[in-house]
Formats: C-alpha cells, structure tokens, sequence
C-alpha cells in the first residue's frame, strides 16, 4: 500500500486495523505484544515520511517490527508469524528487502545507522539511515559507544527514541530515570522561549551573564543529555498522535545531522489489558484476546522456574549469596529474588558486561555471586567473563538459561556456542542439569564451589523428570545411567540426555547410557573405561558441533593416545539455526529423536543384526 | 613507608624520586612511561588520604599503577618490572593485597567499584572504593552501564576521572570533546556562586523561575553530564598539585555518596621529551632517558607493519576498502591508514563493539571493511562478530594483532583464545599466515572474499622470512611445505609453522611439514591423503588447546571416520598465561622448540631408531 498518499484520518484506520492484526496473530501464535502494540503510529509515521528501503530502517532488537512488516508486503503472511517457514519475529533481510538488518540483541541500532551513515556518504547518495530504539536498550553500553561516535562525526541520521518508560520489566538506573524525569515536555519548550524573552528585558552589564544563562538554560530542555553529547534534539513527541509524529519527522528529515526524535508511547497501547509497564504483556505465549488469559497449559515447572525456586531455597540459607539480571528478571526467574531480597539480587538493566564485572567484585568480598544470562547473551559479557572472573578464579557462578534451540526467537537466541566459548577459558568449570533433582545437587554443589563455574539449562521444560536418582555431585564426576553389555554408548549432555533415552526407546535398544554431568573437568577414569568396552560412542548435546561436545570427547580421546572409538554427535550443524517450533526446527536439522533413531539403524543395519 | 605522616614537602620531594625510579627502571626494561609519569602526583594523593588496602583501590586498565606499586612495599623488587618471574606491568592480586584487582583491559573500574560497594554495604564496613580511570576509558559502553546504576543506586565510592585529554592516542569522540571543552574550572566554580547571589536578589514573583534557573545553572558546571546521571562532581582539580588533591579527596572522601573527583593531568609529566598527547610515549620498548631514542634495533618488519602496508596497498587500489581499529591506530598499524584516507578508516576510541557493528552496516551497504582489533580485544566484541556480521554472512575482515604469547603484558593481553572462540561461529572462515609474502597473498584473498574472515598474526616478526614460496590462496587450501616418507608430519598454523621448522632442525630430521593455512574450513582432501602415510601428527599453532588446532583435527578425523592417528598438541594447556619475554614464557611452558624437540625425542626414543 501506498501510505505516503494517505490522509490522516486513513492513516489513523490503518492504525487501528494493524493493531486488530497483531492483536489476532500474537494471541494465537505467540510473539512481542506490548512492544509492538506501542510503536503502531510510531511506524506508519516512519512509512509515511522516510523512504524505505532506501533509507536504511534499523529495528532495535527488532520486537517492535511487527507493524513494519505489515506495511511492507508482509500482512498476507503475517498469520504464519514465528512459525517454522513462516515470518520470523524480528527483522530479516532475507525476509524483505525492507529489513535491512537482523536483530534480536539489544541496542546495536545506533552502531548500525552509523555505520550506514559514513556509507552513505562515501557514495554520495540521498538516503538516511532512521533507527527506532527504546529507552531500555539506551542502558546497554554500546548504545553509548555509538552516540559518541556520532555525536563527534555528525553524520546525518535520525535516532527515533521510543521512550516508553519500561524496558522490558522496570525502568532501571539513572538514565531511565533521567529520561522520565522529561515528562513534562511542553512546558520545556514554553519556558525556553520564556527565558528568552526574559534575558531580553536584562541590563546590558550582564550580557555575558546572560550569554552564560542562555547556555544553561538550552541544557535545561529534555535533550541536554543528547545535546552534550553533539546532538540534536526533538522532543518530546506524543508516539499516538500520528499527526505530531509526522511533523517531528519531517522536521528531522531536513536536517542533515545526526538528531534524536524522542517520543513517548505507551506500551500495549489500544488492548487495555495490556498497557503500561507490565513485564508480564512484553513477550506472551498465546492467550484469549478477550480476557487475556494464557492457553498455555504446563503442568511441568520450566527450567527457569525450577532454577528460581532452587536459588530462592539457597539464597534463604545462605546470606552470602547475591546475585544479578542483565533486563530479564522474569524471564531469567531471578525476578522472585529481587522482589525478596532487594539488597542482594540486582537487575543492572541492559548490561551484560557491568553486570558481570561487578559480581566479580562481590567475589573477590567473599560473596557468592550467581549470574544469571540467557547463553545468547552471555556472549555480550565474554571478555568480562575472562578478565574479570576467571583470570583471578574467581568462584562466580553463570547461570545460563535457553541453552540449546530456542525455538519461535531463532537464530539470534540460539543457545548454541556457550560450550565452544567458555571451554577455552582457563579455571572454568562446566555443569548442565539433565533435570530437576539433579538441578538441585548442582545448584548445591555450585555453592560450595571455589571457583568459576558455568551452568546450562534449557528453555521450557526438562525432558526428563527425576527418572533417575542423581548421585551426589562431584567435579568432574558422571553419572552411568544404564550399563549394557552392548559396544554402543549413548553419552549425553545436560537437557540432551532425555534425547538419549528417547531415540534407545525407539530403537528399541539397550545401550549404555552416561551423563556427562560436567564437561569440564570431564570424568577421565569412566571415559577411560568406557573406551575399553564401547567402541560406538554416540553425543547428545544441545549444542554447536564445533567446539561441542563431541569434538572435546575426540580431542580427549587423542589426548590420551586412545584410538578405535568411533563418535558420532547429533549436536548442531555449522550454522545458524531458523525459527519456529523447536521440535520443528530439529527435525530440519536431522537432530529430532526420530531422524537420530534412523541415522543410527542406517549406521549400524540395526535391522540385519542384533546386539 | 607511611606517606599518611608525611609533609607536603615530603610528599613533593617523594614524587620525584618516584619519577626518577619510573624513568630508570622504564627506558630499562620497557613499560608503559607517559600515562605512570602523569600519574604520580595523583597516587601519592590516594595513599595519603585514603587507606589501601582495606580502601580497594581500582586501576582502571591499570598501566598507570607504577606509583601505586612503589608505594606499596614493591620498590626494591620494582627494577624487575615485566621481566619473566618479576613484577607485572598491571596490578595484580598474587603479587601485592594493594592490588585490588587485575586489569589490562580497559573500563572495567566503575563495575569492580560499584561491586564492592555493594559488598560493603553488605558487610556494613567502613570501607570506600576508590577507581582510577582515564578519560579515554570512558569512551567504552561498560563505563557508562556502570554509572547509570551508580547513578541510580547511589552506593559510596569514588571515581577518579584522570583527564589528560588523550586516551591512548587522540582524543576521540563527543565525550572526550565534551571533557576538552571543561577547562575554565576556576571560573565555573565562581560563576556558580555568583548567579546563586544573584539568584538570592530576584523579586519574589520569580521563584519558580528561579529554581528551574538554579537547576539550569548547577548543569553548566563541568560535572553536568555526570550530575544528570546522579553522581556527585568535584573538579576539576590540578593532577600534579598535591595539596590540591589531598583537600579534593579529602572532600570526596567524607561525602558516603558516588562521587567523580575530575582531575587534570599531563602525560609523561616531568620528562620533558614524553610530556603531552604523543601516542609514542604510552607504551615504549627501552630507551636511552638522556634523548629518549629507542635502544630497540629491529631490521625485520614486525607483523604490524607488514599488515599496515600490505592494507594500505590494498586500500590504494581499491576504494571500497574501509576500516577501523578501537583505539590502537599504532598498535594495529591502522594510524597510517586513518592519515592516509581520513574519509574511509576510523578511531572509534575503546568501543570494540561499536566499531565491529558500524562496519558490520558499511559490509552491508557494499563496502568491504578491514576491523583491526588485537586477539584479546576481539573478546570484547564477540557478540557483535557473532550477531551483527556471522547471521548475515557479511564479508568483514577481522584483523587480530598479538596472536598467541605476546611477551611482557602478561595474562591480560594473550592472544590464546580467537581460534576457540571464533571456530564455533558459523559463516566465518579463520586464516593465518606464517610470513610477509604468505601475509600479502591472504590480503589479496581476503579482499575477494564475500564471507566474514578473521587473520590471526602474532606480535613482533615473523619466525620465517618468506623462506618458501607461497600457493595462491585458496579457501581452505593448506601447502605442503616439505613432504616426506617419515611417519611424522608436523602440522603447522600461522607464524607457528616457523616453530615446526626450528623443532626439525634442532631434531635434525625430516618430517612431512604442513602449513594448513586455513584452520576454517580445513583442508580435507590433504588431510584424509596425509592420514593414509602419516600416523603421527604433531601440531604447531599459538593458541589455547581447548578447542584449538588440535582439537579441531581431532575432531575433523572423528567426524571423517579415521583412526590410528596420534595427535600430540604444542598448544597452550589449559592455564592463564604470565607476563615475561615471549622465549623464557614459552620455556616455562614447555613449548619452546627446545623443549618440544626433547618432547618429541622421548616420545619416539629417537635415539635409538631412526625414521
């Protein structure tokens, strides 16, 4: 649709059907509601002005896109949202053309504009890069980074700041208060020209006085902190008022240098259920649009509930324990901390590297620190994680949930590298549950441990559950869950080892079974014996291949002068890894229990011989 | 000594001898000299008035802890600085209880101050951290994630802000500007006293205006852009005036809020040669002090160089080639580029992340960016690499300096990790070379090639001076150096492969000697053919083990199905790696080519039977 001819008024009815849309799509399929419910007009405003593709639309993270895919031929398709083939949930240049990054981290959007900026002009074209950014991802550093960079070189840009007051849980640290402290954005611009008028009545003595004034007051408007920062400031902007947008916008449009739009919405905004700053309305599974109640039935605790309550169960006991969330307070489970032991459990906001730093400073006072980072994430803090924790082992416990495949997110949640990237660094320990009693003896464990330690954890359920009594945990120390006779040993990995069972249970088999529990240190006398006795050794990690568990086992193996095993993994392909249902997703990748069943009958001619 | 008794005269004729000793023992043994020479005055203030080591005193990146550590029981030991075995260039906890914490990357003080305030305030100590950092350390976001929750949550503490308006080399971006702009201190303090007199005289009616004035007025202070923050300022201060830091501190000291005490000194201050901005004097090898010429005499190119004219070649020919270091344009070599084409090559000052997704857009829109960043440092930007550049397949160039050991700088600065790291990420291919002439065909490569690639070079020269003549590169194509009947093949990666070289003289035999020149993707048909004749493989790559070239062959030889090769890995064990000329560390850890000859010997008994 051409929206650039549209009047206000077909704007507005647009407005309302695209919120008709998102709110039908996002209630059956799932997705971001509340961001995307806010940043409506904010969109068609972006649609009606600038010219995209041409100008380069940068999607902070992404979740507020919904509303740019449907203006740009995507409302057909967009029923088929984050499902497997379907419409991913953030922007995707393989998607359109109008997408033109990817992105599901934080605040990486200012970075982006300027690095389309200086593009820009060395070929001399007329196009401007416009990113649309929240003021929760402005807490991540790198949005800084970016700004001073701009703010130096002024190339043109508009920064459209969504400020809607939230983050995605609650507003945290100085710069949100900072911007909220702007609410009353009229009278700031009436008072300027107030004090105008003011130092134009003042005796001619104090001129240079006066001068100084006028430069105090500039700082006074909402934008002082951009401004001090080199950049222009607009704002603030009713993000409802399509009206106000557009003239914002144009006014932005004309200027040829780096400039912040701030405009205020309301999250949610038009499904009152959904309004205002709730967490709980940022990211939803599918519920009844009338009553907004989940469909959603679990009657299994999530991962991340089962690490919540063990955490909240330790940290009861030992008043040693701290601990931090870098903006996921609910979906990290380390929200119910926060709300019972203030003093002790942070959210940092959108900064994974001081969140990390700073706990190895809890450490080095005798604290037990518990950090709690999807994997994903964690690689935002990788060199916090080496400097600052492990180069002094310093007894840090990351806690990383969403390990493995992610599911309707895809390829920029992926839990897939933290293995690969934390089994290089030197003093680190590496543990994974394979389920919730077993959970428990880490969580335990990882109290009394002194010295960096890496727990890995999945998103939503346990494949198992307590089928198995854990042994009691011990560095480095596995578990033997089923000892066969047969040369062929199932050897899992965390979450992975329900995988184990399942496929012997299809297969109809009787193999060994082991979990690794750790894999780092790894248990050198049981795989030592294992080699003696099971020349067949089959991996089940959820995890990338390179770096993974199976190529440590391999390299283990060479380490050890041990030769005649045969490995084979069904951990992740050299890839990036799409969207959509995880059981979907893995059996695209030929890693479901059905097509590992029938890689290993094709591998061994199950059918033709026994064992 | 006990400086806390001491008389300013004493104090005064302390920083003397304190710059005497840094300048003997620098130009001796090599160091950091301007920012230690600025610093002086400064740390002698900090010992006075606060009390390490129960005051945690934070360096941040700390090569300006020269003061500290001859103030703190370390002068008589101070003439083995940097040396294997003496003292570190950086703080270090094993070394002294006055340091802190270890560091040698940059902006990490605020998030170690604000966590051990948070333990303080646990323990309710009567203890106040104390951080030290320069103006061009606050140009990374983790500085700035660390105020905004200081800002915030308003624990006690104090920041030094040592402003010698240069950072590393020039003072880059808005907030150094912004900073620059800061030097009428006197006046600022008296202008603000002025208005609030005048204030006092304003008729009545005015009142609210005359707050929002006072409001106005407090932010044209030079402290406004962290007072908007929340943070307490006092400054700025004269960083070589005792007594002024001594009543500024003593001030900071008795606020129990966050306060930043900005502080203005000269770099290289009291040598005349070295003092100001000059990039040259931060870091330096050793000098003769009478005329500050350097005693280093290299006739070989270092890596550095070569990169830096091979890309400025490059650049020459091709104007799409664009680039950008963080703030090392000396160190990476990048310095020439940025002169040369100020339009296409960029300082980002110490942002990683930043410059990495800035040219993540600019390989977007067509260009074909250069990211100069050292190993270590890439750490920084590891999501940025995976996020931004690896999911969309974009053809950026990573250009890591100080691969492997990189001498004297110690744990902080190794270069151990990038192939462990990198490996795991898809769409990225890792190359090394060994040589110049194998240096200049990779960048002719490198330049064609449409996917993401990282080269990995080592610090100082290369071990082979174009001994042999390079093939054309081609994507994961090794060369086979020397071919042999032996059942040894030595297998080499990047400046390594000089290594395999030297074992098999010192060893006086002839193995098959391979270079693979791609780690990833690697070349499989040369290794299959190699299994078949070669059952020992030794390996030569600096680079960590875990989830290093050895373990990666191991890996490839799993996954291909072949047994009865023997691995054996000179790659770094599992450990952080001390500081120490780069021969005696390597010694110590038994990967010397004399000590991996004797490995070797012993393993195949060589003297007995001959091959």
């Amino acid at each position: 649709m051409d929206i650039k001819s549209f009047t206000l008024s077909q704007l507005e009815t647009l407005a309302d059907d695209i919120r008709k849309k998102i709110l039908s799509v996002v209630s059956t399929n799932g997705g971001h509601l509340s961001s995307n419910l806010g940043a409506v007009e904010l969109s068609i405003a972006m649609h009606h002005v600038f010219n995209p593709p041409s100008d380069p639309f940068i999607f902070d993270v992404s979740h507020q896109s919904y509303t740019h895919k449907l203006l740009s031929g995507r409302w057909d398709k967009f029923d088929s949202l984050r499902k497997f083939g379907g419409i991913s949930g953030y922007t995707k240049p393989s998607e359109s053309e109008y997408d033109y990054f990817i992105a599901g981290h934080s605040s990486t959007s200012i970075s982006l504009a300027v690095g389309a900026a200086k593009a820009i002009k060395l070929k001399n074209e007329d196009r401007l890069p416009v990113a649309l950014i929240g003021d929760g991802a402005l807490s991540a550093g790198m949005a800084y980074e970016a700004l001073n960079e701009l703010g130096d070189l002024k190339y043109p840009c508009v920064i459209i700041l969504n400020d809607n007051e939230m983050s995605i849980s609650k507003p945290i640290g100085a710069m949100s208060k900072y911007l909220s402290q702007m609410m009353a954005g009229p009278f700031y611009q009436k008072f300027k020209s107030r004090i105008n008028q003011f130092l134009e009545l003042m005796p001619d003595s104090a001129a240079y006085m006066a001068k100084r004034l006028e430069e105090g007051i500039r700082l006074i408007t909402p934008g002082m902190f951009f401004e001090e920062l080199g950049l222009e400031y607009i704002g603030p902007v009713n993000g409802h008022n399509i009206k106000d947008l557009i003239s914002a916008f144009n006014v932005a449009k004309n200027m040829k240098k780096p400039v912040i739009v701030h405009v205020q919405t309301i999250k949610g905004k038009g499904y009152e259920i959904a309004e205002g700053p709730q967490e709980k309305w940022h990211g939803v599974s599918p519920f009844n649009p009338q009553n907004g109640i989940s469909l959603k039935k679990s009657t299994q605790k999530s991962a991340t509930e089962i690490f919540s309550n063990l955490l909240l169960e330790l940290a009861s006991k030992y008043d040693d324990i701290v601990g931090v969330t870098a903006a996921m307070p609910s979906g990290t489970g380390l929200g119910a901390l926060i709300e019972r032991f203030p003093d002790r459990f942070w959210d940092t906001a959108i900064a994974e590297q001081h969140a990390v730093t700073s706990m190895a400073a809890m450490a080095k006072e005798g604290f037990k620190p518990y950090i709690a980072i999807y994997s994903t994430f964690m690689q935002r803090a990788y060199d916090q994680v080496i400097h600052d924790c492990a180069i002094l082992n310093l007894p840090v416990v990351l806690c990383m949930d969403r390990a493995g495949i992610v599911g309707e997110d895809g390829e920029t949640h992926q839990g897939a590298f933290d293995i690969s990237f934390l089994n290089a660094v030197p003093n680190f320990s590496l543990v994974a549950p394979r389920d919730e009693a077993m959970f428990r003896q880490i969580m335990e464990f990882s109290y009394n441990f002194n010295s960096p330690l890496a727990i890995r954890y999945p998103r939503g359920n346990f494949g198992l559950c307590d089928e198995f009594e854990p042994v009691k945990i011990e560095l480095g120390k596995s578990q033997i869950l089923s000892q066969n006779d047969s040369d062929i040993a199932f050897i899992g990995y965390g979450n992975a080892v329900a995988k184990a069972f399942k496929t012997a249970e299809i297969l109809n088999i009787n193999p060994t079974i082991i979990d690794l529990i750790f894999i780092k240190p790894l248990d050198k006398d049981m795989l030592l014996n294992l080699a003696k006795t099971h020349k067949k050794w089959y991996i089940f990690s959820d995890s990338a291949k390179r770096g993974g568990v199976g190529e440590i086992l391999a390299g283990f193996l060479q380490e050890n002068g041990i030769n005649g095993i045969s490995i084979t993994s069904f951990e992740y392909e050299d890839k990036f890894i799409t969207h959509g249902a995880t059981n979907l997703v893995e059996d695209s990748l030929d890693i479901s229990v059905q097509k590992i069943a029938e890689k290993i009958t094709l591998e061994n001619s199950l059918k033709d011989k026994k064992y």
